[in-house]
């Protein structure tokens, strides 16, 4: 959408035009319906070409977020995100579930990796909006730089240079770090493993989200380990009161949130709430294992803090990756564990000794050549972009009184249907038309979010997405009572 | 040693020559001390030249198989491994030991990896062995053609042309494997992760070899899981009437063998036995776990063959990786998990979702290109080279009575030193020195082999190391009584 020709001076000019104008909407200083000054009147205010105007309210109207009405102008949109009410926040029903749903979570993960399905369900960058040719440059000098081409074991803890960077990039969401408190992992899984492994037995309970990223059950049914749901809310993220009186009446031996951009319902929880969980944890000795894997894909002015960087007394263990960001196939994840750190290396010692060395050098140069800043802008520009798109379709194909989360990053939307849908039931009815989208049931242990579905808006807005909205939408309808 | 400006067929009778006489030398055909044609009737006898014929001496010589006498010509050297009696097998002391001597292990990790430290602990090939550059060159054509540059998740059971090609492999050891009965992993240890993870519970007991790798400790500590050592002859292997016994008086629930080279003793179990041992577990249902990571570096003739390739009824699970033969930074590793396949795939995606796409590729176009085979020719060649010559050095720099190992393949000699000697005291000694060995006591739970130590040679011999022998075996006789 953005013309190349422009002068990076133009360029930076008519980004911040756009943005100004996506941000007076979405503060509702404009309203659904009003009219915008014209091409000319926009030129002449802002000091820029007819045809960089011209361009702005293009790239407005491909987010969705104006629209052109023939002979009359630029109008802003009706939008589902600003209308719709965000879903409900539902209670877990009792306390000690067992974690089973595991048939429905195998069942989906093994329809999402069939040939010719549109992955609704996956909550992953698509490869067209990833720099291949960029990464596989820094693969290439990396192997170049090392005298050992990379082949070496690598040390426990990591490579010394993806360390140093991931201690630098701590400094975006306000934590002062250095190459010493990182241990590289094989993406951020492993690192949420390996943190559960050094704070709990078997047996042990461990607060999470509810609703919670399916895959975690997995991990906690692995380690026999019981879950705790805490509720979280679609906007302000997770329960602080009713965690706190969990505490106060469960042996809880950790907690595993997302603090950023929760999977699926996509809250980021304020600096004060952060700051208000760190203590708790602090005073009470509970680890808390933060998962950051989304926190880089914000859709606001800044990345937002983590809870890590108001930890003073190294209580919380932050795990994050680049699958999310940059290189899904790459499997280069780490944690900071605070004062975990030893057992951390133990466990890691005990799994695969070290991570391989060629994908984690790569990632360290990637990182130094500045590549990873400039991609990720232009990642989150077209995910924000996208997840007004998907929203906008699901405000259009889905029956009324559908509820839509307004997620502030990650990739997914959360969304609440009519009472009378079984998700698993439209998620049934939907693989059978080539299209996988995830049943709110896989994200508690009981299966508790039965007319939720989640919609993940990774895959660039075109017309068979579009076209499959259209038939998930007829999906819905046909499935209501 | 191998002069580059051979033409291929004189380089095909040399290499023959070569290996001829070295297995007449091992054969006892020819005794030490015993002369050998001069260099102008072996060219006649064998029809090269007399250039090629003084070459293939000059080779055996630098091999440790004869020498040289100023005016007399080429004698077969006395040789440490023809004449140094086998170290003697231990019984374990008791037999359900608690996994201890974690520190000493910790100690001489740690101290492995500092600077300036001769590793004579670290039983892995020196890159100077390893083919960097065409190791890389398949890395950037993998990469190339990929459509995806391997930026993509691969499938959780592994990357298809790489279990294409260990299936393709396992015909070297018998097997008849298919793609589809493989599963990737991080490096072996990974695999044997998965493997004990897949069968056994918390506090179950698993057969292992005594004496063992110290990495299998910490698995099984890790886990939970109790040991039960069997003893393995350095020559025969795994004490087959022991392990019955032990099968029929106790619940053991896996066993944990290296069949090929079983480190530190380097025994390779003979056909008959590895059936019979088959044989046992699958009438009993007892999972074997076959530890093949150094299956492929053996100084016979042709490749020995695995438990696995007598495995009808899915009892085995081979594990391997390419850690020891190529690329230990890689952390590629796989598993054949038989009837188990399912579990370790579950297993898997618990862990780490899928493995490294690049460096799966890589490996997987390294075997393509015929690229392995290749390699591990001159490999296997050096390394043979070397345990003569750090036989020899052993033989020539310890006291009288120092027993040891013949290994038939793999990295390591065994040591066996005067009973007076406390391994771990020489250990300590030798490290101010700037040597690493591995002492005794890390290869038993129970820290029984005291009077033992395991040297590998995977560092080409020089005149560093020869010096490093020098002072080890002055060591050994000051710790002496």
């Amino acid at each position: 959408m953005l013309a190349t020709s422009l002068t990076p001076e133009t360029d930076f000019l008519y980004g911040r035009i756009v943005s100004h104008i996506a941000e007076q909407i979405s503060g509702k200083l404009i309203k659904a319906g009003d009219k915008l000054p014209s091409v000319r009147a926009l030129s002449k205010e802002q000091g820029i070409s007819i045809s960089t105007a011209f361009k702005a309210y293009t790239e407005l109207e491909n987010m969705g977020l104006i629209e052109a009405r023939t002979k009359s102008g630029y109008y802003v949109k009706y939008l589902a995100q600003r209308s719709v009410k965000l879903p409900e926040t539902k209670m877990p029903a009792n306390e000690h579930c067992p974690t089973s749903v595991t048939d429905m979570i195998a069942m989906v993960y093994n329809n999402m990796a069939e040939e010719g399905v549109l992955r609704l369900s996956l909550a992953a960058p698509p490869l067209s909006l990833l720099p291949l040719a960029k990464l596989s440059k820094s693969m290439m000098e990396a192997i170049r730089n090392s005298p050992t081409a990379n082949v070496h074991y690598e040390s426990v803890q990591g490579t010394p240079a993806l360390r140093k960077q991931i201690a630098k990039n701590a400094f975006s969401w306000g934590g002062h770090i250095t190459a010493d408190d990182v241990v590289t992992t094989q993406g951020c899984k492993e690192a949420l493993l390996f943190c559960l492994r050094a704070v709990t037995k078997p047996g042990d309970t461990v607060a999470i989200e509810s609703p919670t990223y399916f895959g975690i059950f997995n991990v906690m049914l692995s380690l026999d380990l019981k879950v705790l749901e805490i509720p979280v809310d679609a906007e302000t993220g997770i329960d602080l009161d009713h965690l706190e009186q969990a505490m106060d009446k469960t042996d809880i031996k950790a907690c595993l949130f997302v603090t950023n951009f929760s999977n699926p319902v996509g809250s980021c929880m304020s600096d004060k709430r952060k700051q208000r969980l760190v203590n708790m944890v602090t005073e009470r000795q509970i680890p808390l294992i933060e998962d950051d894997l989304y926190g880089d894909i914000y859709f606001g002015d800044r990345r937002p803090r983590t809870c890590k960087s108001y930890d003073t007394e190294g209580w919380v263990m932050l795990c994050s990756s680049v699958s999310k960001s940059l290189a899904p196939g790459y499997r280069v994840g780490w944690c900071i564990p605070g004062r975990f750190k030893q057992q951390i290396i133990n466990i890691k010692m005990m799994h695969t000794i070290t991570s391989a060395t060629p994908t984690q050098a790569a990632v360290a140069h990637f990182f130094e050549t500045g590549r990873y800043d400039l991609h990720m802008r232009k990642l989150r520009k077209a995910l924000y972009t996208q997840h007004l798109q998907y929203s906008q379709a699901i405000n259009n194909y889905f029956p009324e009184g559908t509820k839509i989360s307004r997620p502030a990053g990650g990739y997914a939307l959360w969304v609440e249907l009519d009472k009378s849908i079984d998700a698993f039931e439209l998620y049934k009815a939907a693989i059978q038309k080539n299209i996988s989208i995830a049943p709110g049931q896989i994200f508690s242990t009981d299966a508790r979010f039965t007319n939720f579905i989640r919609i993940s808006f990774g895959i660039p807005y075109d017309d068979a997405v579009d076209k499959s909205f259209k038939v998930l939408g007829g999906l819905v309808k046909g499935l209501m009572n």
